[in-house]
């Protein structure tokens, strides 16, 4: 049996809460030999700014080079409000993101049967759905130099950022949708703002050339990323898969992500280009939620986003099809019997602990 | 009695239909002696391009330069997407925004009490909504530059737009805020990603800064705008009025928009700097919605957000307070009373026509 090299970065707040949990079911798996696994575990973000200084440290980075996947937490938190900017925590993830090349971060959103009512949408609207935002990671306004705050001669500052997309670029992120789509519904909506930004008129042309060329069995549809954020709210099942830019990727998986009840609830697999020789490809694993310093250390947090990115990692890494299965059955059934962390308890409800939550989830395995 | 010049662009697609019933209410104004106008009618977008090849003409861009108020319709269309980029509709529209120096764009979302039920949202978390967006309009992403596609040496193409703001921009945009929110509940959210992009940082610095100078007795929160965009759905009453920039204005004041019901709904108005010596400001009123080609000319579109468009007008152009409240309570009781276009119909209820419900409001006044 292959052994499958983890890195678990839990990070800062609830995500060292949410990784326990995680390691439960990575034991479960080993001992039950299901597969067979080593993991490492290291620090990123705040909690290595204040262990090294930097949020994340060369020998991390190198470690997530060398691991077959990273499994990660959340950064952040107003404790680290007024570090310097390229040390602030997210400068961590962003570091993986770009380095690594994790240029597809597949965002899905399900809303789980028994927590359609913990919607804010009417339960109609919601029940049974099951879409995913295919966001482009590794550019855009998140990447594109100059990146910078200057002092112009009168005294005021000037802040700039980049917003900048190749052909190559939105080539590959395109693929990455339609190939996901000829999986499930077989639909791709493309969001941009190309009435506005000529990256948008670029991704437009080149989402259009590759679905004519390659994918023109796949329904293709154009709109436009404001009224998309519109329309993921008035009626989300129109959708099957959203592709985007890195910006609006961000915005529009965060709508998708309430519209199921709760943030807690939703995984995410962020991938690199596969290898040719070796069929293998980088990837990270990380819930949509942040690290909540609020409600950290408390026992409140629902490791059920995180347990869901093992499970991306079990069927998108290691092609433990039947395992990843079974773990998002598991999470399913724990639901269904009735366990609810405090974010998606109905009012006056009784809540599970984080912890409880693991081990429901274990327990239904 | 002031003679109040109105410069009426209607555009594409329903644009038209729903300034029609505009002009019912101007003549109603001037007929029952409230006001006196001098309006003026001409073309912008698609149809200014199909007939001067141009989307505003020079003779266009004077006259709403010379009118103490621009109402606009809405444009674009399919029709138009193979027009050169700087032609396109939407950049008629640009042009007055930038050349008139509409910097503010004050985006009411209010839930009509008749209304709770057409939401997405359940009932209770929309009833008696009431925020207000206040979006940065001449900067950012739209009119940054360079804005270009260029071609590398290898074939593959790199489109650009630029992200900038300076410190001027944001203080005087963070002031139309915080003297709204005094008017209000006293509370200013302000958006942006410091986390990602350096103009959220300068952001983020210059609203902190204008308001512990100049507004320290209203209440200030930042927050991300994903995480403001999530928080729409969740929660929405928790804001007042949100601050942000062009494009997260854009986004964000579409899913507030949905939230009411529907995009029929939503009127803005975009405000320049008031002039030192007359006190006046150039302004120009549109609805939030589009041209809605797929609707146009059927008699279907809903005028309530053109005409909410010019209540804001009486109010804040020609100061007509007394006007403007008869005419947004006359919208509120042509509502109570039944009339629904067809978006704000229930399933199989009779829908009235466009101009019924201009009628109804007429009827109301
Ligand atoms: C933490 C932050 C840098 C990040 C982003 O903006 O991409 C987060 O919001 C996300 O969506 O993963
Ligand atoms: C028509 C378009 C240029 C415009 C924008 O992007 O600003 C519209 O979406 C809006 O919100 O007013």
């Amino acid at each position: 049996m292959a052994t499958h090299k983890l890195l678990l970065l839990p990070g800062d707040g609830i995500g060292p809460e949410v990784m326990g949990e995680v390691e439960k079911i990575v034991s479960w798996l080993s001992k039950e030999g299901v597969a067979s696994f080593e993991t490492e575990r290291d620090l990123v973000g705040g909690a290595a700014y204040d262990t090294h200084g930097k949020s994340i440290s060369d020998e991390t980075m190198r470690l997530a080079d060398a691991a077959d996947a990273v499994l990660f937490g959340a950064v952040g938190g107003a404790k680290w409000a007024s570090v310097p900017y390229e040390h602030r925590p997210e400068a961590g993830l962003l570091r993986l993101r770009k380095d690594l090349g994790l240029f597809a971060n597949l965002r899905p959103a399900i809303c789980y049967p028994a927590l359609a009512s913990a919607s804010s949408l009417k339960p109609e609207l919601v029940e049974g759905l099951d879409i995913v935002i295919v966001r482009e990671l590794t550019g855009g306004v998140y990447f594109g130099e100059p990146k910078e705050i200057v002092t112009l001669e009168n005294g005021e500052k000037r802040a700039v950022d980049t917003q900048l997309y190749t052909t190559g670029e939105i080539d590959r992120i395109a693929r990455v949708a339609f190939d996901l789509a000829r999986k499930r519904r077989n639909k791709v909506s493309s969001a941009e703002k190309h009435n506005v930004m000529k990256s948008g008129v670029l991704w437009k042309e080149v989402v259009t050339r590759v679905h004519a060329q390659d994918f023109s069995d796949v329904t293709l549809e154009h709109v436009l990323a404001d009224n998309c954020a519109m329309q993921l709210v008035r009626y989300p099942k129109q959708y099957d898969v959203i592709v985007c830019d890195n910006l609006f990727g961000d915005i529009l998986s965060d709508v998708a992500a309430m519209l199921t009840g709760s943030l807690g609830m939703l995984p995410s697999a962020s991938l690199g280009a596969e290898d040719p020789q070796t069929g293998k490809r980088k990837a990270l694993y990380e819930p949509v939620h942040g690290s909540a310093p609020d409600i950290a250390g408390r026992g409140l947090a629902n490791p059920i986003a995180m347990i869901g990115s093992l499970a991306m990692c079990l069927r998108y890494s290691f092609g433990l099809i039947e395992a990843a299965d079974r773990l998002e059955a598991a999470i399913t059934e724990a639901l269904a019997s009735g366990s609810r962390t405090k974010d998606i308890a109905s009012e006056g409800a009784n809540a599970v602990s984080t912890s409880e939550m693991g081990d429901a989830i274990v327990a239904a395995l």
